[in-house]
C-alpha cells in the first residue's frame, strides 16, 4: 500500500526565535527544511504521495508591526488578508527550496504552494464574547492596551502573563476548522503526483455569511488542527506533527516526568483527557492526531524536523497508533 | 474547438487610483471584475478552459510603504517576497470572490490560486549597470533620492518625470519573462477544468544562479509579458489583455488619432515598430498579443473589463489575428 503523509512543520523550521526573519535567515531556515524533506521523499517509492502545511505566527507578528507602523499612510489589513499574504510568502520560500533539492539530487518532481481558504462555522464559540483565546502582535504594557483598545473598540485584548512590564496582548478567535474549501483541487494535485504546500498558517479562515457567501474573518486557525483536516480530506495514512522536541511528553516538569514513543490512541487519548499537553502548545498537537485516528488514519506521529526520517521508520517520536 | 483563454487583468480590477487600498475597498473592486470573468464562463461551453492573471503595483506599492515605515524594527524583504505576498493577498481576493459568485449562480467550478514563480535569465540586459527601467515605490523629492542613495548604495533612482517637486523614483529590473516554473502542474489543473489564477503581478522573479540553483531577484517582470508565456504553456487560443480602454489606438493625441478594432498581426507589428505604442503602458500589451500570435495563437484581444464578453463575442476591442 502506498503511503499518503501530511507533514505539518513546526514555527522554527521557517524562523528561529532568536532572528529578527529578514528574508535571508528565512531562506536559509527552509533550504535546511527542505533538505529533511527532499531526504523523506528520497526514501518513498512513485506511488506514495507528500502535503506540506506550516504555520505563520512570526510571519504574522512581523507583517502586523510593519502594518500598524504605516496606518496613517496606508490601510491595514485583517487577519485573514495577512494570513494570505503569509502564506504567499511563505509557500514560495518553502517551494523554492524544496525544488532546489529536487535539482540538486535530480528528483523529478513537482512542487505547487495553493493559496488555502479553510472554512470555521460563524457560530463558534471563540466568535463569543471575550472567548478568543489566540494572542497575536506584541506583547503591549497596561499603557499601551488601553490605548489600543480606545483606537480599536472591537479588539479583544487580554493579560497573557500574570506579571512582568508587557504582559497584555490583543486575542483574536481560534476557531475550529470545519473543512478546507481547496480540498477538492489539493487531491487532484495529490493524485498526480504533485508535492503541495497548503493550509499554511492553519488556513485562511473564512465563514458562511447567512447568505452562504464565503467571507474571510479576524481569526486564526490552529495549523495542526488545520493539517488534519486537509490530512483527512486527502486520504492521508501518516501524519507528521513536528515541533521542536523528539517526543511528548507526560508528567512535564515533575520527577515522574516520561517520554512518550509507541503509544495506542487509547492511552493517547486518556493522557489528553488528564490535560496532560498544554492548551496552545502540545495539546492541539496531541488532539490533532486523535483526530486523526478517529477519523481512519493509521499512525500520527509527533516529533522534531530532524528526527523525521527515523520516525518515518519507527525508530523514535511519540508515534499515536489506531 | 474548445476555446483556451488567459484573462490577463489591468491594474484597476483589484484597485482603483483613488482609492487607498483597504482590504474593503479591493475585495469591493475584486467582487465587480470576478463578476465580469463569472459571466464569460456562463457563456463557455463546459470544455472551455480559462486562466486568469493579474497585476499588483499598487499592492507592490502599499507593502512597500509599510515595510519601510518600520525598518528599525522588522526586516525589509527583497521584491521577489514582496511580489510572492501580493500573489498571497490579491490570489485570495480573486478566489473567494469568484467562488461567491460560482455559488450564487450555481456554476460547478472549483477554482484555485498557486504561487508562481517566472524564470528570467541572469544576462538580461536589464541587469546592467543603469538599464533597469521599472519605477517601484514613492516619487521622492531630489533630496529624498539622495538620501535613499545613500542609505541603499545599491538601488537605482531615476528621475521619471521632467519637472515637479517629486520626479525621482526607484527604479527595478523588468527582465523578460523565459518561462513559467509552474507552468506544468498549471496544466494538470487546466486540463482538470480548474479556473487558475496564477502568474501574479509577472509571477514572483527569479533566475537560475551559476549552480542552476533557483534565486529571487529585485525585479518586477511586466504582467502581461508574463501571462503570455503563461498562455503558450497552456495552448491558450485566446488571449485577453484587459486595460482601462475598450481599443487600442494609434496616432494617440492627434488629430487624426484613430481606434483600433480587427487588425491582422502585421498590421498591429508595423503599427508597434513605428512606435505607435507607449512604452510601459500599451507598448508591452501589444507586444504581449504579437507574441502570441508568433507562437501559435489565434486571437489576442486589447480591450476594458465592462467589455470582455463583448469582445469575446466579436463585438467590440482590438482584435488582432493570425
Amino acid at each position: 500500500m502506498a503511503d499518503i503523509i501530511l507533514i505539518a512543520l513546526g514555527g522554527n523550521a521557517i524562523k528561529q526565535a532568536d532572528e529578527k526573519g529578514s528574508s535571508e535567515e528565512q531562506f536559509k531556515n527552509c533550504y535546511k527544511t527542505t533538505a529533511y524533506i527532499s531526504n523523506i521523499i528520497k526514501n518513498l517509492s512513485p506511488e506514495d504521495r507528500l502535503v506540506i502545511t506550516h504555520g505563520n505566527g512570526p510571519q504574522v507578528g512581523n507583517l502586523m508591526v510593519q502594518q500598524k507602523a504605516a496606518q496613517d499612510i496606508v490601510p491595514a489589513h485583517p487577519m485573514d488578508v495577512v494570513g494570505a499574504m503569509t502564506q504567499g510568502q511563505i509557500g514560495y520560500m518553502l517551494q523554492q527550496t524544496l525544488m532546489n533539492h529536487f535539482k540538486e539530487q535530480r528528483i523529478n518532481k513537482s512542487v505547487c504552494a495553493v493559496l488555502n481558504q479553510v472554512l470555521v462555522d460563524r457560530n463558534d464559540p471563540e466568535f463569543e464574547g471575550e472567548n478568543a483565546s489566540k494572542p497575536v502582535g506584541n506583547f503591549l504594557t497596561a499603557e499601551e492596551a488601553r490605548e489600543l483598545k480606545n483606537k480599536q473598540p472591537d479588539y479583544i485584548i487580554k493579560k497573557v502573563k500574570p506579571n512582568g512590564e508587557r504582559c497584555w496582548r490583543r486575542v483574536v478567535p481560534s476557531p475550529d476548522p470545519i473543512s478546507n474549501l481547496d480540498g477538492e483541487v489539493i487531491n487532484k494535485l495529490v493524485d498526480a503526483g504533485v508535492v503541495v504546500i497548503a493550509s499554511g498558517g492553519g488556513g485562511i479562515p473564512v465563514l458562511e455569511d447567512e447568505n452562504g457567501q464565503l467571507k474571510g474573518v479576524e481569526a486564526v486557525i490552529d495549523k495542526d488542527l488545520a493539517g488534519e483536516r486537509l490530512a483527512e480530506i486527502i486520504g492521508a495514512n501518516i501524519l507528521f506533527v513536528l515541533t521542536d522536541v523528539e517526543k511528548a511528553k507526560i508528567n512535564f516538569g515533575q520527577p515522574d516526568e516520561q517520554e512518550l514513543g509507541k503509544i495506542t490512541y487509547e492511552a493517547a487519548r486518556k493522557y489528553y483527557e488528564e490535560g496532560q499537553f498544554l492548551a496552545g502548545s502540545m495539546g492541539p498537537k496531541v488532539m490533532a492526531c486523535l483526530r486523526f485516528i478517529e477519523n481512519g488514519g493509521e499512525k500520527a506521529i509527533i516529533s522534531s524536523l530532524d528526527k523525521v526520517l527515523e520516525a518515518y521508520r519507527g525508530e523514535t517520536g511519540t508515534i499515536i497508533e489506531k
